[in-house]
């Protein structure tokens, strides 16, 4: 027997508007199995939701299907997309790259522009929620066991463009790419880059002032209130306040540069 | 073989409450499907529930199961209800107007008032929480199978009275009836009043000064953070800011008068 | 057939990493259910998961698996332990209380400490989200049938320590255990310490200032915006307004004393 496919959902329209859309979902099929994956991504947060796919994607279950509505282009020029990757995991959303981080940890895959005219009934579409008039109907019919060939044309897909850290000669720069519920500030730095006995480190967030700080395993590792950089659960450098916000204490912004680099020693043992 | 319905919630109690009504339901019945439609509608957000469920109810397999907990009157005098629609689906909740929009959106339907004494052990009820103690019992009983009539006493139900928009001379004149997420402003105009080649519009907000507006057809095809009109996804007049909000822009609350109207051509092209 | 069964995620992770948890779950077991009770608990709130947990759990079926995650001592020496209750509920999650008051509710059980080598590929394990890469093996392992002590050694639990109310010559002392979204002040102390018919009552709250107040049997009783003391679904005494909120009005937090004494007659009725 054929299982039916896991679904998720990651959106940027809260939980009322998803619910239409999870609606459209189980009237096509009642048996579908819906996993909320976040509706709180901020407003129009493109690269919050890549990123947020990028890292629960790979974790999924082979052949699940997942759904992407953060879509501040909806009803414009950019296109409608679905994308099959080898494992036969799919993603349905728009073609603004919030698909692509994940669909490239995966291997990359091939996309098709979803024509809307077979999706939904002619004049039915709004021009202000595709999500619910276009992709959840594409989710469902590739649930359903329909190709993606069915769907539209073969299309191209755009990719985020991602930034890279780079090395300096007496450390490494990046930025932040994310802030987590807690306010843990998360670099584009792979832990690599700092291995844990990195001793004393300078750091300087964004124009802010350098200051002396510690790379530590894990949060309870550091002193209560201090701020630290460890190793996130993501594979990247993260600066944390043990039980606090590293966002709200040093004024971090998605985007600040992040540069750190070996503490020169100092006579009087620095600041 | 019947399939178990579906059961949707829609609450103002938050996570941790629903919680004990999603762990009543299933220990009614462990194989039951939940949908999460969202228990983040604002404290005693009677009509934004009624609204939100009018437009995700129609979208959902007939015969599912709706729970409404927005129940500032919980243990007072309001009835708890449960209401059978014509394709089978069925609401339960309070008799505060809440699951009316929805009900009369699939064609009205019968309603019995409640009897815990049918529901609940005798004085396990609390008078804070029949979300919990009599809601949830008695939609679990439906799912199982249970006919309304064995759930309480035939009953009237409260229609919730809903504004409805006016013709002015030059154009319309409704009310803000819901806020989404992105601080979209939906008003009870439908979208026929308004045409795409509407043309320049005089558009004022509750006191607010007049200002020039136009339809467009999505947001992409406003200016970047501009403000327009434009068709939202519920069939109803929207205002919109163009990535970004258009209730902290405009000051705008629920319940606000909004009007349209044709603008006027003046000499200097107006402001 | 063996019904696969419930698995509960309560959290202050927020949803973007509970779905990294809700992928490994999933990958190692399509089939299973899971729940949401909530990834709002506040960051680092363990007493307040426990609280939830200990109203939520006992209304889930028995065999649930109830995973938490909250845990801001991640990484470092508190234990990751799995707790079986003699209904078969079963717990997972960090050893520090938060697990405690539900397990407790259910008559104790047994422990084991996880160890990370049986449930993860050696050096997979994160150093700061063990719920994903430890707690999450070890409930799919759980869900799929696996002993208890197939997961770690024996050991004994942590216990949270919980506030009793205090009985004073003419009423009662406790303190806010919980606000809920409401901003319902949930104390410590039980109903059953202030009948109904109470009478007249004097609250003070922290070092605010004492204030005259009724006890009333639900929310509808009191006067629009008025303060009351009502019993909540908890089984405990609240402090309530009506239709608004008393942590804000009354500027409560949590863990404010909250004494509760009959009030004096005056000869001026007080205020």
């Amino acid at each position: 027997m054929r299982r039916t496919p896991l679904i998720t959902l990651t959106t940027d329209i809260g939980w009322a508007y998803a619910a239409q859309v999870k609606a459209v979902l189980l009237r096509h099929d009642p048996d579908l199995r819906i996993v909320d994956v976040a509706h709180d991504i901020r407003p129009q947060g493109v690269r919050e939701a890549a990123f947020v796919l990028r890292h629960a994607v790979p974790r999924f279950p082979a052949g699940t299907i997942h759904l992407a509505i953060v879509d501040p282009g909806v009803g414009g020029a950019r296109a409608a997309i679905a994308v099959r990757c080898p494992d036969g995991t799919r993603f349905v959303g728009p073609d603004n790259g919030v698909l692509s981080l994940a669909a490239e940890a995966l291997g990359g895959g091939r996309a098709v522009r979803l024509d809307p005219d077979r999706l939904s009934p002619k004049g039915v579409t709004s021009a202000t929620f595709e999500g619910r008039d276009v992709f959840a109907p594409a989710a469902a019919a590739l649930a359903s066991g329909r190709a993606l060939s069915g769907l539209g044309s073969p299309t191209a897909w755009k990719v985020l463009r991602w930034p890279t850290p780079k090395r300096r000669p007496d450390g490494v720069e990046g930025e932040v790419v994310y802030l987590d519920v807690f306010g843990n500030a998360i670099t584009n730095i792979p832990v690599e880059a700092l291995p844990e006995e990195s001793g004393e480190l300078r750091l300087r967030v964004g124009r802010g002032r350098a200051r002396r700080i510690r790379r530590k395993r894990t949060y309870a590792d550091l002193t209560p209130g201090g701020i630290g950089v460890v190793g996130s659960s993501f594979g990247l450098i993260e600066l944390a306040v043990r039980d606090g916000s590293a966002a709200n204490r040093l004024g971090i912004a998605l985007g600040d540069r992040v540069a750190l680099a070996r503490a020169r020693r100092t006579g009087k043992g620095g600041k």
